[in-house]
């Protein structure tokens, strides 16, 4: 898992380099045209990358984005009528049988189907009409980390080629991002430990960090086996806050810029006055509560970019908690790489 | 609460009523023409009921549902295009200001709307071209149960509606089956005694009851201030389960029938090899290993039914299990009844 955390800026640049904006470009086309909406499928920590998907498409390509409920093709054998959608599988493996299935029902409809996935021999790369390849080189850990940063990337590639913005732009400077957060690996060591004991937690964000929250979430119940529920903030306030008493562990993903001061106040309300203890991963300079632990990302940038970067911290928060804890991060206890549906 | 749990029989049949079949008829030309998808608005408790319309309508009526993510129109500003789109917002007050303005975007677009509510006077109601009213009368307790119920029926007779199904057909006997599961009440105290001291569990669930697995682990959360993370039982099996340790208290809703003999299994084993504390909402007669405790509803249903009865012993259970642990179920600490969005 460490490996692959500090692999990341690499596989992020390959993926930037001429063929994979080629790629981008070429792909784009399938979400113009007739497509009404698009339907993704996913599973896991994919399903996290379509949640960035969801708020990047429908934010900067005005696309309405839903997540498929798979068992409705398979378990229930009846996949509705596509007509108007781009059906996209997210998958490092390319081997969940229900997410294949959900593509394969989208080809004999003659709907456009896109795989953006980790192994170009797999079922699902055989099946969808285009293929996204994320080059990210095998995983080992069965706990996802550069293939879900790839996974984003992708996303926000396509994004950027949809707008037919300018090559590189925006973009172009994340593996050195990631790459200063891999360095801030000792920064999110000192935070993990000051957590070593707790065995539940809430996550808070929202908007394009809806991913990250529900990714450091699944991240910390995977390697670490800590029961860690990931909400958005406004979900939160709907009902869950009642949960929140002295001592409850609050992690939240609080980017820059007054569109997130509500979650900031949010956040600084719960360490002040309900004693929870606050850990947030922030932008530098941004103001909180006296009691709430920062870990702070490198430099100013873009909210949509933002979640690219902030999935190391959250990746290498976990891997040394789950070392502190005395727990394996590569293997954690029941769990195989690829998971074939009950 | 209490009260409100009791009254379910009484505000489904009422529902069922000449005006109610006679509302949800007239509605159900809104989901056809060129209507492609339906994206559905909705919070909290609503939104557990948007989880059921996902599956009711799209394995019963061949309609892709896609869940909105309100902030792509409040915070973010940048309302998708909504071309080939019916919205649907679900409110029980009608008067969360980002579910009202998704509706009021797509009313902009010309697009068709409809609102599920139980306030007529609401800003919802008054935005939304179509209104099916939930006529549940008010409800008092911050925790919702009858709304809930009531909005799982209006998804079920637009279903039933949609297809031209005989009036009455399978939803008829829903009253006497939910007065049934009031009636079991007893059963349901003695098994949230045995988890009167946990803090964090999880709930499993797959498909239709994929609403009463969420709604059951919201209600645990408000309630009873207990973590309780619910999860697909097959994204369950992609990470989470590594949490599972002796004595997790995991809790499930199982409906009848062999579809679903896989998430029986996984209980079983959870139980019999890992030792968790497993209690089931399920069919009479359905077998597991030993130590697995359980709720029995009573009589076979379809499956497409049972979160409508199902949703009453997982509100007794918390209401139960609230009072066990000396909380107020009416007024847990620091909710309000209308969530306005920070």
């Amino acid at each position: 898992m460490w490996n692959e955390i500090a692999e990341q800026p690499t596989v992020l640049d390959r993926m930037l380099g001429p063929e994979g904006r080629a790629t981008a470009a070429r792909i784009a086309s399938a979400f113009t045209g007739e497509v009404r909406y698009v339907l993704i499928a996913a599973r896991g920590t994919s399903d996290n990358a379509a949640r960035y998907a969801q708020y990047v498409w429908g934010v900067r390509n005005g696309l309405p984005v839903g997540l498929a409920a798979p068992s409705i093709f398979t378990t229930y054998c009846r996949p509705p009528s596509l007509g108007g959608a781009l059906v996209v599988a997210l998958s490092q493996s390319g081997r969940s049988p229900d997410v294949v299935a959900v593509v394969q029902e989208a080809r004999a409809q003659g709907r456009p189907t896109l795989a953006i996935t980790n192994d170009l021999d797999s079922p699902l790369a055989n099946t969808a009409e285009h293929v996204f390849p994320l080059e990210a080189g095998p995983e080992h850990a069965v706990t996802a980390t550069k293939t879900y940063t790839a996974e984003l990337l992708a996303v926000a590639m396509l994004s950027a080629a949809i707008r037919g913005d300018v090559p590189d732009g925006e973009l172009a400077d994340i593996p050195q991002r990631v790459a200063a957060a891999v360095a801030g690996a000792e920064e999110t060591r000192a935070a993990a430990r000051a957590f070593n004991r707790v065995d539940r937690c809430i996550v808070l964000g929202r908007g394009f960090n809806l991913s990250t929250t529900f990714e450091w979430a699944l991240k910390l119940q995977e390697a670490c086996s800590i029961a860690a529920q990931p909400f958005s903030s406004v979900d939160f306030l709907h009902g869950p806050i009642a949960m929140i008493e002295e001592g409850f562990p609050v992690f939240a993903i609080v980017p820059a810029g007054g569109r997130h001061d509500p979650l900031r106040r949010l956040v600084s309300e719960l360490s002040a006055r309900r004693g929870a203890d606050v850990l947030v991963v922030t932008a530098p300079g941004a103001t909180y509560a006296t009691g709430v632990r920062r870990i702070r990302l490198s430099g100013a940038m873009c909210e949509w970019i933002s979640p690219i970067v902030a999935a190391v911290p959250i990746q290498l928060f976990s891997y040394h908690l789950a070392v502190e804890r005395g727990s394996d991060p590569d293997s954690p206890h029941g769990l195989a790489k690829v998971t074939t549906t009950w």
